[in-house]
C-alpha cells in the first residue's frame, strides 16, 4: 500500500469515525446520567472504528448508501465497546485506550450495567434503520449481530478457560480468535452487505475475508502485546502474560522449550503479582524460541487467504474493494 | 376469580412453560459446556414463566398461532432471566429461587459472561421466527425487546442509586418499577400482539393492561419482602432492607415517621451487616405506620386501571382475553 493510498484510507475513516460517533452519542446523550456516562466512557477515550469502517465500506461495495452504514456501524461499535467493558472486569485489567478502564471509574455493577446497556443500544442502533431498509434485510442484519454476540461470549469463555491450562492447541486458539475477534469483523462486513442486499456467493466470500484478516489482526495483536511498548498498547505492558493468556507466542514457545523452561514460564504465567523483571525474563525466553517470527508467518498466511477471498469479490463500487483491501494491510502491519 | 378459572390458569400455565422451555434449552444446550451450565442455572431453578405466558396468551388474541408463540416467549423469559442474573451481581443476593445464585455458584465472571450469553440467546429466538411471520413484523418485535432491554438497564440504574438516598419519591419509585419490573411484561404483551398483526390501538391497551399490572405486582413483591416469610420468598428474609431498597413500603413510612424513628431506620437500612433482629424492629416500624395497607391500596389502584384497559380491547380469541384477566388477578393476589 502505498502513502496516498495510506492517505486516503486514514481520512476515509475520521470522515466514516464522526459520523458513526453522531449516531452512538444520539443514543447515549440519555438519563440517568450516571449509567451513560458510564457506558460512554470507553468510547469517549477513542478506537479507531475499525469495525465500522468495515461495515460501510463492505456496504458500498454492493450499494448501500453511506448515511445507512454510519447507523449500522454505530451498532457494531457499540457492541464492540460493551465486549470490552465486560471484558475488562474479567480480565481485571485496570488500563485501556489510555485510561482506567469503566470498572476502575464507576465499580464493578455500574460496569456490568453499563455493558448491558451498551448491548441494548447496539440493537436499538441497528432497529434506526427500520423506516430505511427492506425489513427482510434488516433481520438478517438483526440475526448477524445476534451471532457475533454470542459467538464472541463463547470465545471469551474459551479465553477464560485457557488461562488456567498449560496444553492449549493451535487449533484451540485459533478457534478462541475467531470466536473473540474475527466473529464481529465478520459479522461487520456482513451486515454491510446484507443490508444492500448483496448475493449470498459475495457474503461468503466477505466471511472468509473477514476470518483470516480478522485471526492474523488478533495474532498481531498478541505479538504486540509483547514487544510492544506501554505507548502504543493504551496499557501495561505484558498484560498478556500476567494475565495467563495462551497467545500462539506461548504456545509455540512451550512446544519448544525443555521441561525446566516450561516449568519457569508456568510460574510466571498468570501470576498477578510477578514483578516487571520477572515478566521481562519469560518474554525474552518466549522470543528466543523464534515465537515471533512463527507468529508473523501464521498471521501472513491467514491475511493472504483473507486477501484473497476479497480479490474475487464481484462489488458495483471497486474504490471500495480497494479500500477494505488496504484496511485489512493497515490493521495486519508490523509497524510496531 | 373462581377455583376452576384458577386451575384452568395453571394447567395452561404448565403447557405453554413446558414448550417454552423446549425452545430455550434447545437455544441453551451448547458448548462451552461450562458457560451454558451458568447460563442454565437459573432457568433450571424455575420461575413461573409468566412474561412467555402473557405473551403467548396476547398473540393468541389477535391470532397467533401458539406455537409461534412459544418461541418468543422463549425470548422475553431468557431476556427476564439475563437481568435476575446480573442484578443479582450488583444486589450482592446470594439465594433466588431457593437455589444458590450463578456469581455464588461459578463466580462474578463467569455470571457476567452467562448473562451476556442469556442477553444474545433472547435475540437469537426472536431471530428463529424469521421464517414464519412477516419481516416487518419481526423488526418490531427486535425493537420491542430492545425498548425493554434499555428500559430494565435504567430501572436497575435507579434502583441501585436509590439505595444510597434517604429522599426517594413516591414517583420516583414508580418511575422506577415501571422501567425495571412493568417494562418488560409490557414488551411480553406488546410482542405477542405485534407478531400477530394486532391494530395500534390493541397495542395501546395492552401496554396500559401491562402497565397497570405490572405496577402492582412489583408493589405486591415489595410487601411480600417485608411480611413473607422465606419458603415463598426462595431468599433471605429482609433482603430489601438490608440493601436499602426504597421500597413503597419505606418511602411510605418515611414520610409518616418522626425524626427520631427515622433516625433508627436509616441506621439499619442498607446496612449489610444488620441482624435479623434489628431489621425485624425496623420491618415492625414501618408496618405500624399502616405502609402494608397503603401499599396495597395503591397496588389494587394500578391494577383496576390495567384490568379497565383489558377491558377495552377487542380481540377474536376471548378464552386469551379471559385467561389473560386471570393471570393479572393472580400475580396480583394477597395471598402471602
Amino acid at each position: 500500500m502505498g502513502l496516498s493510498d495510506f492517505n486516503a484510507l486514514l481520512s476515509y475513516a475520521k470522515y466514516v469515525s464522526s459520523h458513526v460517533e453522531e449516531v452512538i452519542y444520539d443514543l447515549l446523550n440519555k438519563e440517568p446520567q450516571k449509567l451513560y456516562d458510564a457506558s460512554k466512557h470507553l468510547i469517549k477515550a477513542g478506537g479507531k472504528r475499525l469495525r465500522p469502517l468495515a461495515l460501510v465500506l463492505s456496504g458500498r461495495m454492493y450499494g448501500l448508501p453511506e448515511n445507512l452504514g454510519f447507523i449500522a456501524g454505530a451498532a457494531v461499535e457499540i457492541l464492540h465497546n460493551f465486549t470490552l467493558v465486560h471484558d475488562d472486569i474479567m480480565d481485571k485489567d485496570t488500563f485501556r485506550r489510555g485510561v482506567p478502564t469503566v470498572h476502575v471509574l464507576y465499580g464493578v455493577d455500574m460496569a456490568i450495567l453499563a455493558g448491558d446497556t451498551l448491548f441494548a443500544k447496539a440493537y436499538e442502533a441497528l432497529g434506526l434503520l427500520e423506516r430505511y431498509v427492506p425489513a427482510e434485510r434488516l433481520v438478517k442484519a438483526f440475526k448477524e449481530l445476534t451471532w457475533a454476540a454470542v459467538t464472541v461470549a463463547e470465545g471469551q469463555a474459551l479465553d477464560m478457560d485457557f488461562e488456567g491450562r498449560m496444553d492449549v492447541s493451535l487449533e484451540e486458539y485459533l478457534t478462541m480468535i475467531y470466536k473473540k475477534t474475527a466473529a464481529l469483523f465478520k459479522a461487520s462486513l456482513n451486515i454491510g452487505a446484507l443490508l444492500a442486499g448483496a448475493p449470498e456467493k459475495e457474503l461468503k466470500l466477505l466471511s472468509e475475508f473477514a476470518e483470516g484478516v480478522g485471526i492474523a489482526f488478533q495474532i498481531r495483536d498478541d505479538v504486540l502485546g509483547l514487544v510492544g511498548d506501554e505507548k502504543t498498547l493504551g496499557k501495561p505492558i505484558y498484560s498478556d502474560l500476567r494475565e495467563g493468556k495462551k497467545t500462539v507466542l506461548v504456545i509455540y514457545a512451550l512446544s519448544k522449550l525443555s521441561n525446566e523452561e516450561k516449568e519457569r514460564i508456568s510460574k510466571v504465567l498468570g501470576n498477578r503479582s510477578a514483578s516487571v523483571e520477572e515478566l521481562r525474563k519469560v518474554a525474552e525466553l518466549i522470543i528466543s524460541t523464534g515465537a515471533v517470527d512463527y507468529a508473523e508467518k501464521l498471521a501472513d498466511e491467514y491475511l493472504s487467504r483473507g486477501l484473497n477471498a476479497l480479490n474475487m469479490t464481484n462489488p458495483q463500487d471497486f474504490e471500495a474493494k480497494e479500500m477494505l483491501k488496504n484496511l485489512a494491510l493497515y490493521v495486519t502491519s508490523r509497524t510496531y
